[in-house]
């Protein structure tokens, strides 16, 4: 599926831990390496996909446990068609804020499906593509979410669906982030969010430059 | 999940075969006997699965086959939770207009999907529910495509995503469609699709006073 040049990195975290402003910069940051870079994002990431995008981020919806769930492997099996696997098919680098990581740890460690379910459906929407790399950004729920419905809304009442979800809620998916951390180490490397932005870039752009000088794609 | 005296039926076939006017039919004959029944339909048949209706017959999507087997997962997770679960809690007659059979029909047999894969599929988005008893009208695609489009879009070139689909992918569904009824023939009942409805009825209701009888829930 994929050409031998390219390379699929995707960024996971909770909410408000930087994921779509380091995303940017860390494209940025290849570009600079004369590398060919497409970011895009999940839920979404393409007509079809967004439009699934918008029914799972809607406050108003009440969307049951394996309604979200196939919701979001719908709109990543139309993204892989849509938009990854032509990109790597090209031999660009792919970045995807969130991808099955995500799933597991909100879908899973946070609402309690069972993961191994998971898993599976994690497979069949992906045809079995993994990322070569994962950045996982780590922050304390409790400074995250605020950040979050700080940037999107404008007030703390405000907030997506999931943004809405408890404290608690938010905790269990970082407990989740974290435990796939440590049983991928190869693959999802974990770098803590400073407040400072310029400093978690760094943080970041060592772990890319160790994977692809380790894959000599640049020294 | 089940009210002992609830009763979980649905109907299955092409385009054009007659469901939705058999259905309502149904209901009227159930009710006559004095039963409380709830007729609903899929995909769709609650506000969030509504929506996930409207992305899957859009003529203007694109949707990659394994998004589309799990939107229909999706709005059939979303269904069950808030309308074919409680209304059999309550012990009433549930009609759904296309259920499980038709992913395995139209997405296994025709789009060619792996069947353990969509069995898989049904079986998490239904807790393993399965119908008491399944009615599946007969047609011949050649004279269900024309009939859907002319109901439908009042011409033959409109019709919906699925409906415009080749002549070939509808007797694939019906291929499939009967496969099941063979595989299953305590559950699904084949009735052939007449011109004239009340003799579709008739053959109809005859399936349905045989399982009611035997179910001793009316004489």
């Amino acid at each position: 599926m994929k050409n031998k040049k390219a390379v699929f990195i995707t960024i996971e975290g909770c909410e408000g831990c930087g994921k779509t402003t380091q995303s940017e910069l860390l494209k940025k940051y290849l570009e600079s390496k004369g590398l060919t870079v497409v970011l895009t994002r999940e839920p979404g990431g393409s007509i079809v996909a967004e439009q699934v995008r918008n029914i799972l981020l809607n406050p108003d919806f009440n969307v049951a446990p394996f309604c979200e769930l196939m919701l979001y492997e719908a709109s990543r099996a139309q993204h892989l068609e849509d938009v990854i696997k032509p990109n790597l098919q090209k031999g660009h680098v792919v970045i995807c804020d969130r991808f099955t990581d995500s799933t597991l740890a909100y879908q899973g460690y946070a609402r309690g499906i069972d993961k191994e379910v998971i898993k599976k459906l994690n497979n069949i929407a992906t045809s079995g593509l993994k990322p070569d790399l994962t950045i996982y950004l780590d922050i304390n729920p409790n400074k995250g979410i605020k950040k979050a419905k700080t940037v999107n809304k404008g007030n703390l009442t405000g907030g997506d669906r999931i943004e809405r979800e408890s404290l608690k809620f938010h905790n269990n998916v970082r407990k989740g982030f974290l435990e796939l951390a440590k049983k991928y180490p190869d693959r999802i490397k974990k770098v803590k969010t400073s407040e400072i932005i310029e400093k978690t870039q760094k943080e970041i752009n060592k772990e890319i430059d160790k994977f692809f000088k380790k894959k000599k794609i640049y020294v």
